[in-house]
């Protein structure tokens, strides 16, 4: 199983969490193979008024500082929508070890769409990469956020 | 003239004193056409033993911390070697106006290189860019560090 500790389970909560407070509904989570969960948040752009406080990139700033190790080489980011450039640069500084994420973000996403950060010869690092994981919740929740948006 | 408060030598300035540290020489400054420097900031990597902590990353969050505003959208950013994926994303969500650099990074660059962040119709914003200005000082700089690190 590709996720033994239910972590997009996790992943989809902090992204509900944070659509409640009118963020855009992303979570993420870092975890390890032995069953620790070192960050868990949810996307702060409007509640730090920062357009860098992405979900996933809050989490492996807290993972690291957590681990008080530099990098997060075994470790798991799993994150409910596909992660944009300055996320996936953050994924391959912090050298995570795989990245599950669940839907597809043809927009902004980085990692199957547009800059493709890891498809690049050049690229230092590269995760295992699962997407789709439960895409249509996150997806389905995405929706509601921005169809609240527009009514 | 591109560069009428001399950024490039403030960061130039900044990558010099980094490297007295032992960081790789990367300088970075945040300016307005007012004249204001809102930030100039040197790689900290080894400093804060943090892979993320990239000059021209340091330089934008200050700014914005600097400036009060969520946006830096009147602002130039002048680093002394092409940006990478993260800091490339960091740009887009600060929404720099002007990106200026020294040296291309035909390695790690994903402005004009690899990724490419901005070349792609789904990037949501795109500076102005100008490459190459100082480029022989930044890169004899980078050039020695890494010599140095191998003799």
């Amino acid at each position: 199983m590709d996720d033994p500790l239910d972590t997009m389970h996790l992943a989809l909560e902090e992204a509900r969490i944070a659509a409640t407070r009118g963020e855009v509904p992303v979570g993420a989570v870092v975890s390890d193979a032995a069953g620790t969960i070192w960050a868990a948040r949810g996307n702060e752009v409007e509640l730090l008024d920062n357009p860098i406080a992405h979900a996933e990139f809050l989490a492996l700033q807290k993972a690291a500082a957590a681990k008080g190790t530099r990098y997060l080489a075994d470790c798991t980011l799993t994150v409910t929508l596909e992660p944009c450039a300055l996320c996936a640069g953050a994924i391959a500084a912090y050298r995570i070890k795989k990245l599950i994420f669940a839907a597809y973000d043809a927009k902004s996403g980085a990692v199957e769409h547009g800059p493709r950060v890891f498809a690049h010869a050049t690229t230092h690092h590269k995760p295992e990469i699962v997407g789709g994981v439960r895409e249509s919740e996150a997806s389905a929740m995405l929706k509601a956020f921005f169809e609240g948006l527009r009514s």
